[in-house]
């Protein structure tokens, strides 16, 4: 058992923290600042800042470009750029990366390496047919372009995703989607060109092998963004999550990818590694919030005395470094299971971390929040966005409940359980 | 012992709760809608849309308005419009109107019973010269203009009121302010005449006895409001929480109320009643979480069975109505002991429903938020928005930790702790 | 709406509340010592001394008996005695006295106010013939004899009634009781001299019209105390619970209670008080285990402060007394709807304070014992020992599973689910 | 990063749980009704049944015998028994080896390595002169004697351990003790040989450098133990907690260990391992109570299911599932960290377990007593006994919140806290 991280995950750990300790918090602030500014004199916040796109460029100098991506894909885009195809790391030497990448809301996209574009380049790595490598994958890599991944409905309880009610039926060379998805998240983004969208193929097949996963260009006739959706008040711009419905949407039936009917097979393989990014993210997100909580509480004094030291809150700092630090080994450890046998191999940890990690992350930053007074709600500290996101995460790719169902079925599972 | 309300809360609630549910609940949404329509094409979101008036009318023709105010005030206001001055409800009759008025956002401001506005009527009620109850106490409780309260400041621990640094000192016949406030709710409000301050008047008085209120009209030279916060990414347009600067701020002496050095006495009166207002408030909103989480668990299906039925949502449920009852059952005795001996005699209790309800409400919400998924955090259930109330509460008035504080310090006070 | 109790409630609950801190609460120590003391030496602990029968008289004198009898009984053993055959107490009434006897384990037992005995003389009051009456209730108000109440069952989950497989057959003018029961509460005592069995006459009959309740003689032939049980390391001496099997016992078919098939509609009338009562013990409970917490809080120093002083001490002293109050407001108002409109009229109140009481208590009193360190959990504080009568009563009459249930159920209903 | 145990852990593990499955838990229930029955019919349950003594043979023929020590040592009674001295394991190997002997409470006495003698052997193996070492190490390395350790006192907040008042003066070449300790583990034990017991030295001394440690026989005149203390009703026989006064102690001055004035270094190097130990074998405890949880939820039914797929039983089932792998990793890792870096390395990390794996095993357990009803409370399931011992944990070397307190200044003192 050896609990330090391998000499290159520590080494690109540190690479993106110093990244982002130098060039990414430091202007973080402002350019949040300016977003709201812009919105609050009626401009168009969804129109991008230059700001990120210099540090992308500085970043992808560095080598700090792709992480996630689990092993090297060697497109034009590699040669274009001189960057290596993805650094090919395993979930348990990126864990880290993206927590020191979690501390920041805009490191991510920094580093390429945001939702839901890393998920969908995953999909396309794993199960792309050249042609949609070539298409899709290769200016997603470079940075060229945005994508969207469209699975959540409206109309229906999706935690349950065999109640989807899209449809995307073959007709000749062609597959015709219809339905309305919603959550699409970074849909909102100017650069977004390609949708993932997911829908029901063959009804009459067996329940898992029903639906497909489908590329639709965003400028495909029939697609239409009918608003984007606010988060506790937050809209996410330049991302944001979009309602987007799809009429008569006609695209080669090429654009299934891996073949119709394997939708669901393709969501497991991208939805662990997927989560794993987002606990870990979360993990450095509550890993911030603690810190500025201890600072706040060291600076400002009541009653004679630093907030820190006031009642009950060094109980609550030491429930939350005991919290952060047992729910990163919780997902450090489902990272690492996942490396020695893949999802189905890591269904019981994946789950486990899906459901306790936003919630103590939620937790933690609901203290930070108030020890910073009215101000640790407003957007002088990236403390409610961070709670936004943390409670966000509790709904997005299965709601705590679902995940609870499924530790619970493995668990009884153990004692002959049928389900 | 007996649990029943008289029989005119009975009918003043009821009435309330009938015109609410007539009035203001169908045309809420469609309200907050156009209000975030306004904001996304770059109109000002800060002009008050018409209906609320015409709401205000009608509540005022039926004889539901000031229903807070606890004594009958007969100004000219009164004649003008012949209702009565004010319902004279004492705080446990009033508590279960608030209730009702709570389930809503706008109903309160329709029935004119709307923070900060009711807690500086009753200061001016109470407190007022014959000159400053005529100037601004007359058309508040007319609804001609709206006011704030400025006490919380940005740069200290405002839960400890001896921090504040806003000075109000005493030059001839003018009293001068200097300082900085934030979280002046209401301040953003087209109709915001007049202001109440908080600020230092004599340093070397004794420990409460230093601080003066004083009225300060919005357009005296030297108020700025710098910015508007938001709150969860919300800014609760048309009312708003400012930050504010006052800069040699001049008005006559005659503005401070009741004298020099009362500004603590005044707040203690201040906020015991108010606090019961803001509990009950919050058990109507929770109550109006928990009927749309029982309704939307009904209605939706997954994996075969109503949401309701899934896991642990039954158990929430039961949980919920459980923490709402008990919780009104506090906040209802909270009001009658205000009732029998006044603020002193109800410190404990006071203190005990502003750190209980408050994290009441917030959970209860935040169960109804996950059992509607995406939606629950969107705009278009008042969810999220009901969920920020709850959770800014829990700072306003006073931190949890603040209120904790008082009511172990009487409990080890019965043993003879000496603080 | 008012709080007050009322005149009698007042005076009783005052006189109960002298009487336990003049005589019982300074031997009550002694007496468990004593107890322990028997048992060590390889004594009789069941065997009871003779101090609590001394109160026993005097508490009779002082007109402090059978305080629980919701109505007159005017049998012999009232001429007798010269005592008030029942207190005709309201709910409302009796639950402040209620918590007064709470505060003491011996107390209840001492004004002859204690479970089962209460429930099961009750029933007989209610539902019992005159010649039952005669035989039974008499010489238990006269606290002549002690009394068991037979209903969970080792071999079922018995949270749900009808898995009861205990058979209560009638053979001519006999009724034939086969089975096996246990947590059967007072079977222990030397004076048990009569046990209420509940068990299946007619498995066909209409669910709730299967079960009948009978008088059982201890002594009957059959009737077997299989061992005494221990709740977490107690037995509970000198009433106890049992292990009990019923071989072939025969009574005369008199002896069921109101008549076959009516067991349900019994037990439905003899819980909703009973879980009152219980449910105001554990508040005089919780209140005394707050009491010694403060207590201890300000008289031990640690790091030079007094424990109370130190960490989140004073916010869990603040928690425990809200918790305390709102809880006790919950039961006050169950029983004031009990004494509204019975039973039926008090269903999710009754199950909500069932759930949430005991476990208010239970952890109210896992604060108290960790302020008081090692000797929290000893035998040196009555800590451990109301810990463990809080724990089971989150299983007696119902888990808390059931009571949450129930409660959901109640509140779907509202909305129109079937159940 | 590897999760992986070394093989020797794996092997280890291994054995030890086929060990306890194949001969100790078959016979645990059976041991433990027997010392009730003992009890029950006034024998003395002090007196060791002859079962455990076979059980130990064999373990020791196994070579499982001692596998808590550190470090070789080649005493005599190695060479007698022909094993090896101690295993060697580091922290991080013997974690596991832990976990699989807490699944039963007799098993780690089988393998001879429970509290407090482990804890006992470890300081004479670091700090004993070779006089000690052969003396009382090697007979209790042989299972030969049993030790106990008196440190906390009755009259005192023994959580600040500067407040103890039992003095251990030179007087020549003696030691001289007078006091009065108590939670003294293991002194109801007949083989109980050996105390080691912490006093005060110097109180004019630096303040760590005050108290001293010394070795005193059993039989030493003046030592008496005046007690057995019960923790929630339960003895612990044959090992029990003694209250022990020392009057007028003489014992040669050389059975200080390490010489005057290093108690607290010593108790340092004792405690971090110790915590270790009693956390992995609390995770075993809670694996053994989630075990009979998930069993008893598919045995029982009730309304038509089986209890686990009732309410939220299966959110509880996951919970616990999370709760226990993610205190397992912090375990690990704090043992890891120990094992790097030594106890002032890992200081918030022992710190962290002391305080959050107790917790956890107590809500555990408290879950799977309530899954099995009346029974879970009894003593025909372990779980009461589970329980107990979790809950005394929480105070036992240091109460959760002088250890929150610890992790909270370690926290602080990054961003410059002075304490």
């Amino acid at each position: 058992m050896d609990f330090s991280p391998s000499p290159r995950a520590a080494e690109l750990t540190e690479a993106v923290r110093a990244f982002v300790d130098e060039h990414v918090t430091p202007i973080e602030h402002d350019y949040h600042r300016q977003v709201a500014r812009t919105r609050a004199e009626g401009g168009d916040p969804w129109q991008p800042l230059p700001l990120p796109a210099e540090l992308r460029e500085r970043a992808r100098a560095e080598g700090l470009w792709n992480l996630f991506l689990p092993a090297g894909h060697e497109g034009p885009y590699a040669q274009r750029y001189g960057t290596r195809g993805g650094a090919g790391l395993s979930n348990t030497d990126y864990a880290p990366v993206a927590e020191a990448m979690g501390r920041s809301f805009m490191a991510p996209y920094v580093f390429n390496c945001n939702a839901p574009d890393t998920g969908n380049a995953e999909v396309l790595l794993k199960y792309g047919s050249p042609q949609q490598q070539r298409e899709w994958l290769d200016p997603l890599l470079a940075g060229e372009i945005r994508s969207a991944f469209c699975m959540t409905e409206p109309g229906v309880a999706s935690s349950d995703a065999t109640n989807m009610e899209l449809t995307a039926v073959l007709d000749g060379d062609e597959v015709v989607l219809d339905g309305r998805k919603w959550w699409s998240t970074g849909i909102g983004h100017p650069d977004c060109r390609i949708l993932i969208v997911m829908g029901v193929t063959d009804p009459d097949a067996e329940r898992h092998r029903r639906h497909s996963m489908v590329l639709v260009p965003r400028e495909t006739p029939g697609v239409r963004v009918e608003r984007m959706l606010d988060t506790m008040g937050f809209q996410d711009e330049p991302y944001g999550h979009g309602e987007v419905s799809f009429t008569d949407v006609r695209v080669p039936a090429d654009n299934i990818i891996a073949g119709p009917g394997r939708a669901f097979e393709i969501a497991q393989g991208r939805l662990g590694p997927g989560r794993v990014h987002h606990c870990m993210r979360l993990i450095g997100l509550a890993e911030h919030a603690l810190e500025l909580a201890c600072r706040r509480g060291l600076e400002r004094v009541a009653f004679g005395k630093p907030l820190a030291n006031l009642g009950g809150n060094r109980e609550r700092i030491a429930d939350a470094r005991i919290a952060i630090d047992s729910m990163r080994l919780l997902v450090l450890h489902a990272a690492w299971k996942l490396d020695q046998g893949g999802p189905l191999h890591a269904l019981s940890e994946v789950s486990q971390i899906k459901v306790a990690v936003p919630n103590m992350a939620q937790q933690v930053i609901d203290f930070a929040m108030q020890i910073h007074g009215g101000a640790g709600l407003s957007g002088d500290f990236p403390l409610a966005a961070a709670w936004t996101a943390a409670r966000a995460i509790r709904l997005a790719d299965g709601p705590d409940e679902v995940h609870r169902g499924m530790v619970a079925r493995l668990e009884l599972g153990k004692y002959g359980a049928a389900r």
